[in-house]
């Protein structure tokens, strides 16, 4: 292949999102549409996030993407609506300006790493979609707003949308049947609340059994508890959830926080044939949690989990001693307390932890089941950068 | 102590029975008042029974309860409640006919023996209570039927109620404030279907960690999704039920029974803080049942849990080697399969099982977790018997 005269490129990273009020269910499967509103943290992404280059030229013989060094079918319907409408917004803005050069008529070359392991339950798709689609937006020179965009990454990945912006994010379910008003808006910036913190016990990282999009449409088709979620319970969560947010109501975020995780999880088990995320490591980390708060006197500490067993607990830093430190303490010695943050942490004393007198059983069941730690912390959204992972030829390299 | 001149005897056996549409939730804790209907197959009193004298004597200084050697507080109200109920219908007949004895002023001794073991999941207190009930009745020589009786003993223990009757066994919860139209009635006798079987895998004989009367009473002050089980879920559930029952329509008797199950587990962990009581093996004694149905192309096995680990395998003995078959193949070596049901079942042959891929883990988890099996199956309603706990001098004996 000889060198391109006519290659454009750009590159964003974008963050992972772990929601506090779930994403479980969809009004469509085509157009990704949610049977209810999500919200979500933004995590940091010096711990976690997808680097991805969009290049394209008429050198290129077809469309493509590579993650992670392997090359990944983009025939998919998910993909081919995300490339779909990102041309189209390219092609009305040539069809403006003559000068503009015709991107939307070159195939698209798409190289994307992440520092994390992929479908390990740690929302990989939801930072993949939001870098494929911040990047390509970036190379087209589109003028969307992320809530604009977050329309055409949530056709790729539902909770992608959420990835668009940093901080606290909400994801409005919609009523239309287009999905025009189903997008991501900010609920509020890092900045309002950089002091939370999340730490993530991954205790597999296993690729997981039953995918989210099978097991979500097996709970719509056979739950019978679960329109009651739908209709009732997540619309007065996500209003209550917001105004926690805005207070910095720490208590109150996390009993949402737990008793959405507990909700979402509870409708896995009432779907014929039943799905289970958690498993007896899982348990013990909740019985943990419930160990520090109960220690505290109130909600200093929140568990929840998506589809797989891996455990993120949200607290506030101001109680990084009481609920990190306890955790460094049981499960120093795993991998992942060696950064910045993570080194920082002073592991609770012996005396201190043994007065929480905790179950031993969670203590052996956390031990052998944890695998490693992520410590990390609210983050911002999709941001550029000229590191690219495709050379001035065109070529895929590795950085 | 002489020997009572005035000592009175009567002695019954009671079953234990497995609920297929769950008791979860108390409209009212002082009268054992259920949220919502349920129904349950009474087991084999051959396998699972507890055997009780009710005694009652001048001589005795006090009500007095003996379970299993052990002296028990009685104390407590639900104990009260059935003394007083009991008495107050034996004073009736006292009030009547002069000629009758006055048991009703007399100190009662119950004593009685299970022979399994108390608090581990198999519904001891159902048979505990219905026995109490049915003894003392038979003592007092009351006429009430065991719908009335129900009435009774539903005070005692929400799900003793159904244990007063074989078969298969409903509990309307009524919709009265004194709970007089929340009793038990028989929705078939055991022969009208003689061939449904129950396989218990005892997966754990500890005394279970939150006890039913506490976690059911949670759940109904903190579960968001625990009034749509109550209000839409269970009613439809409890027709259809009928309906399979009388028309022995086992695959909807099934379908029934683990959605059912499912769905009272998932408002466990709906509640707040959360409730398990499936664990690991639990779950693969899910995926055993599911390998099976599958490999049936129908379903033929239907699992159900109580409040704890423990499964009981609901089958039609038409399908005995294809359900309890592949559990002895797997599970050959632990205690239970000595007794004459147990060993008329040939296990499944290893091409067989191994023609079923059943998942390794699976299979392993259900070896390590499982202690011992019962063999059991649909059985009859209490039993009066001779063989009395307390002997002519009023002593507890040992049988």
């Amino acid at each position: 292949m000889s060198t391109p005269t006519d290659l454009h490129r750009a590159s964003t990273t974008a963050p992972v999102n772990i929601a506090v009020i779930k994403y479980w269910g969809k009004r469509s499967t085509t157009l990704n549409l949610p049977t209810n509103s999500s919200l979500s943290v933004t995590l940091s992404q010096s711990d976690l996030r997808t680097h991805t280059t969009a290049s394209c030229s008429h050198s290129f013989n077809s469309d493509s993407l590579l993650l992670n060094g392997s090359v990944q079918d983009v025939a998919g319907a998910r993909t081919q609506a995300c490339f779909r409408e990102l041309r189209a917004l390219r092609s009305a803005i040539e069809e403006k300006d003559a000068a503009e050069p015709k991107l939307s008529a070159m195939p698209l070359q798409i190289v994307s790493e992440n520092n994390f392991p992929t479908a390990a339950g740690l929302a990989s798709s939801a930072a993949g979609f939001a870098a494929l689609v911040r990047a390509i937006a970036d190379l087209y020179r589109l003028p969307a707003s992320p809530t604009e965009l977050s329309r055409i990454a949530r056709q790729g990945s539902g909770s992608a949308c959420r990835s668009l912006f940093g901080g606290f994010v909400a994801w409005e379910a919609g009523v239309e049947e287009d999905g025009r008003d189903s997008l991501a808006y900010e609920v509020a910036p890092a900045s309002h609340w950089p002091s939370m913190r999340a730490l993530i016990l991954v205790v597999s990282a296993e690729k997981k059994g039953v995918s989210s999009t099978t097991g979500m449409q097996a709970t719509v088709a056979t739950s019978a508890l679960f329109p009651m979620r739908v209709k009732d319970v997540v619309p007065q969560r996500m209003k209550r959830m917001e105004k926690a947010i805005h207070e910095k109501d720490f208590a109150t975020f996390a009993d949402l926080t737990m008793r959405d995780s507990n909700s979402f999880h509870a409708c896995c088990l009432d779907t014929t044939p039943p799905i289970f995320y958690l498993n007896d490591v899982s348990r013990a980390a909740i019985r943990a949690v419930e160990g520090i708060n109960a220690k505290a006197g109130k909600e200093i500490a929140a568990y929840t989990f998506d589809a797989g067993p891996n455990c993120v607990v949200y607290y506030d830093e101001e109680n990084e001693a009481l609920v990190a430190g306890w955790f460094k303490a049981v499960l120093g010695s795993v991998e992942g307390w060696d950064g910045a943050r993570g080194g920082a942490v002073a592991p609770m004393g012996e005396g201190e932890l043994g007065a929480m007198k905790s179950d031993e059983k969670v203590l052996v069941a956390l031990r052998e089941g944890v695998g490693r730690v992520i410590l990390t912390g609210v983050g911002e959204g999709p941001i550029s950068v000229q590191e690219h992972l495709v050379d001035e030829k065109g070529q895929p390299v590795k950085l």
